[in-house]
Order: structure tokens, then sequence, then C-alpha cells
């Protein structure tokens, strides 16, 4: 059958292009389906935290990725997966727009999207002082000025990393009072360089043509209008996850994550899921493409063995 | 204090130089003690699978990664840790051969070294021929003939893993049965190309002087040499690990290994491990460096907010 494949791996970001390089080193027929490259890797114009490369775009280190699995054999098209199906162990079916295909194993590893602002300049600026990562990018602002907009445990963490490193930093949350942890909001009291923006929305990201100079808000009450003088605006108000698509196939979290285990196992034998789609609290590049490079290890040894994973070296 | 860290790591390589990046980008102040630059990865001639790079030689990778370390600010210091002690909760203390080193949390990154076969010319051939790791060098010998050496899991699943690729795969074992899984022996059988060598140890690794031609082995109660004619020899007869000098901080398991959970957390709070030392298991370079950034992430939260992990993006 044309489409029959070993592996199919849903995603072609760092995860998905990780495990495609893995998989095919393995020697398995492998498929990533994919709507785009790179993810959201790709939408950050420099990264330089990932290791071993010094400095490199987003989109740069996802051609990277995808050429190195293209090399190995791995093969990739360009259609969206609508549903997900498993007929049996080392038997799974993918629905395309395009066309059916089917895996003796399943990679999800098609990650999350952050929710955003929607408010005018936030596209504009997206890249260029406009960050839904902290861990990412808060080395580009030391000394700077920088706004957290959210109200959350990421959101508070986030505004106390960048308080060790920022000249000032804004916390602006919609409501009066925090849902994150009360340590948290203890050390952002504590903090001298926190200013608390309440009950206030985001309305414009405001900026010169090349890189962002303020952010407006406005009270949620009373509608006055402030305009924060800032480098930076980090967007930590959670994210979007095609949830729908594999909640009958794997147990997922609160959040919607994919519960998996060091191995990359999720709940269901035969699935496997990597990248920022997991559990795992970190959202990095290398973190994802080591998820994808354990999850094609793993789904190997199920493939093959159908045997609990052995140690790989020991 | 002159030696006061915020974040001491032990081991220079993958591992601890990734988290000397993540830590030092969190503003830590951090220090990275080890012997030698690199650990196993420098060892290697090429890397063809580390996602994003398509070819490096395993001491450049490391360089890269060191460089980057200390352009953040990290600080490696060339010493060999003689003892770990924790006094109290952000306080550990760190007893080298040069001096002491202070610390408020621990990150175990000195891998494990693979046990080698002692024999004439395997020094001289190791990366030109003869490989301490199948999934990293495998795809090296498609449609030649290799040997595997041990008796082990990981020795039979090579052997398995190398008959995908390779025209013929020899398995040397010393004694006359495996103590690896059943099913993968019934595999081995099963295998065409795989050719069991038992009741044999290996007495010399053969080359021409630039890569390897053959593996000389002895049968144990005869004496009977023998010569295989092989391109590639993988060695998968176990690890080296200092166990000594932690087994007292930390849960080891029974291959004494670091027990570890997805955010590298030890069974003792603020000493996190990661890289080969590690219960994961899989020795790549990428996991390693996944395993780095993820234990500075979690050391941070412990040195800052003294909770548990909150999620870093949600």
């Amino acid at each position: 059958m044309e489409n029959q494949y070993d592996l199919i791996i849903v995603g072609g970001a760092c995860a998905g292009l990780s495990a495609g390089t893995y998989a095919a080193r393995r020697n398995l027929r492998t498929l990533i389906i994919t709507k785009d490259t790179g993810g959201q890797i790709a939408t950050t114009p420099t990264v330089e935290n990932y290791p071993g490369i010094d400095f490199i775009s987003g989109i740069g280190l996802a051609q990277a990725m995808q050429a190195q699995a293209v090399k190995w054999g791995a093969e990739i098209i360009t259609d969206e997966a609508t549903k997900l199906e498993k007929r049996g162990e080392r038997d799974f079916v993918v629905s395309g727009l395009k066309k059916e295909y089917q895996g003796k194993a399943l990679i999800l590893a098609y990650g999350k999207t952050p929710r955003d602002l929607g408010i005018p300049g936030e596209k504009q600026y997206a890249g260029y002082g406009v960050s839904y990562c902290v861990t990412c990018d808060a080395p580009l602002f030391r000394n700077r000025t920088t706004v957290v907009v959210g109200g959350g445990s990421s959101a508070m963490e986030g505004a106390l990393i960048l308080a060790e490193i920022c000249e000032k930093v804004y916390l602006v949350h919609r409501r009066d009072e925090f849902r994150g942890e009360d340590i948290l909001l203890e050390q952002i009291h504590a903090a001298k360089n926190i200013e608390l923006v309440l009950s206030s929305v985001s309305k414009e990201v405001l900026g010169d043509g090349n890189v962002v100079t303020g952010l407006k808000v406005a009270h949620v009450e009373t509608g006055e209008e402030r305009t924060l003088d800032v480098q930076g605006i980090f967007v930590e108000i959670g994210f979007i996850v095609n949830s729908a698509l594999m909640k009958d196939l794997v147990e997922l979290d609160r959040l919607n994550q994919v519960v998996t285990n060091t191995l990359q196992e999720t709940s269901n034998s035969g699935v496997y899921a990597a990248g920022d789609i997991t559990d795992t609290p970190f959202k990095q590049a290398v973190i994802s493409a080591s998820e994808g490079a354990k999850a094609a290890l793993s789904a190997y040894s199920y493939i093959h063995n159908g045997t609990p994973i052995g140690v790989d070296w020991k």
C-alpha cells in the first residue's frame, strides 16, 4: 500500500523533525505530516539558546532540522491531520485533508499556539519586542523596561525573571487579583522594580516602525488610557492546543497537554508525544528536539520488539 | 565569599554546558567544575544526528557549547569534584582538588564512561570503526559488516538495529547464553544476517592504519583464534559511573544511574541531574543538552521561589 509507513509523525517543527531524523536513521519508513515548517520557532527572529548554535534565526533552525530529516530519508507531506485512529497494536490510521495514511506507530508533535492579545501592532512587532516566551527572550532586554501581560503563574514568574535583568517591569492584569501561587505574589510585591497595572487591558502595541516603544493599556472600569514606555512586551495568557484531535486517543492534563513519561510514552501504547504538546513545563527548542529523538527511539522499540524500552547503553 | 555561587554544575560535557548557558541567561552566578571539555561526545569524530547541525566533530560541538556558556556568563574551572555535601536547603558544598565551592543548588552532569575491552588496537581505532554507541554510529555502516561485543540487552538490541542496515552482523559474547530479554533473543535467532560467536572473547582490533578491518577473537575454552572481517566494532559491555561521589546524596537505580523525573529533579531537593548520569535510557547529545537546560530552569525555580516548578508557559 502506497500510504503505509512504519512511523507517522504529526507536526513538522523541532520535535517532529528531530523525530524524523532519528526514526529514519533507524531505517523506519517515516512520514511527517505538517501544515507548515517550523511551528513556533519559525516565528522567532533569533535563537541564541540552542546549545551548540551561537546564533540562528528560528526559521533557519527549522530549515536545518528539516533538511537533516529529509537527508536521512524521512518523507514530509504538507497536509493537515483531521483524525487519528488506533485500530489495534501497530495499526494506526491518520486521516488528512488530502488522503489517509497508515502507520505502525504515531508521534504527536504538532505543538500548541500561544494565545495572542489580538490588538493592533501585535503581529507587526512579534519578534521585534513582542515575545511569547520569557525564557527565550528575556536576555535581549537587559537593563531595559518591559511589560508582562497576564495573571497566572507563568506571567508572575515571567515578571520575576525579567525583574532580575530589566531596569523596570510592568505587570498588566485584567483583574485586580492574581490566580498564581501566593509565594510568587509575595516576591512580586517585594521586588522594587515591578509595577502592577491591575484591572487593565492591553489596547495597542506601539512602535517606531522597527521595534516596540510602548504598550497602550486601558482601565477596565474607567476606560482611562495609559501608555507604558517599554521596549519589550511579554504575552503570557495561555495557549491554544488542538485537543479535539487527540482527546479520545491519549490522556491529557487539565491544560490539555499530553501526559508523557521520560520515554515520551503516552497513556496509549504505540502513541508517543514530543515538544510543546506534552506536559513538560518548559517550551524550548532543544527540549522539543530531545523529546522528538526519544519518541522516535521509543517508537522504534515498540514497532520492532513489542517490549518495553531496554536501555540503549548500560 | 569568593567561591560562592548560585548554581554549581559538576561536569563540562553537553549536559553541563547547556545547563551553564541556561542558568547564566537566567542571571544565576554559575560555576561549571570539570576535568575536561566535552566528555564522551569529544571522543566522537563525527556527529550527524544533533538536530539542526548537519555534520560536526564531537569536540567541535562541545567547544561550541562551551563558548556559548562562557559567552552568557558561566564560569568554568578545571578541577575534579571529590565530595558533594548538602548542609541545608540552598546550601551545598563541593570539594574539589583545588578548593571548596559553595552553591545554592547543584546539577550532577558528569556522565559515565563506557567500559572498554582493553585490548590492543581499541584506543587507536576508537572513532575509526570502534564505537560505543549503536544509535550514534550505526548509519555509518550501511551495507557493511559489523560486530557487536556484549551479552546484555543493549548488545542484543544493538545487533538487531545493525542487522536492519548492515550486510552482516556478528554478536560476540564470552558466555554461551545471553542475559538480555527473551524476545530479543528470538529476534536475533530469526534474523538471517546475525551470526552468534559464543564463548568467545575479543583479543585485538585489527586495522589498516586508518580504519578497522577486523576483530580477532578467541574461544574461552579451546583458545582457538578466529578473525572476523568487519568494518565496525560496537562495544556494548556496560559503563563505569562515579557513584561513590553521589551515593549518599541522591537515589540511584540498580545501574548506579541517578533517578530523575521529567524536570530533572532527583530524590534530594536542590540537586538535579542531567545527561548520561541519569536513568534516561538513551545516550544522545541532544538529550543531554535538553536535560541540562531543564535542570538549570528547575534549579532556578528552586533557588528563587523555593516552590515546585510552575509551568513556564501555559
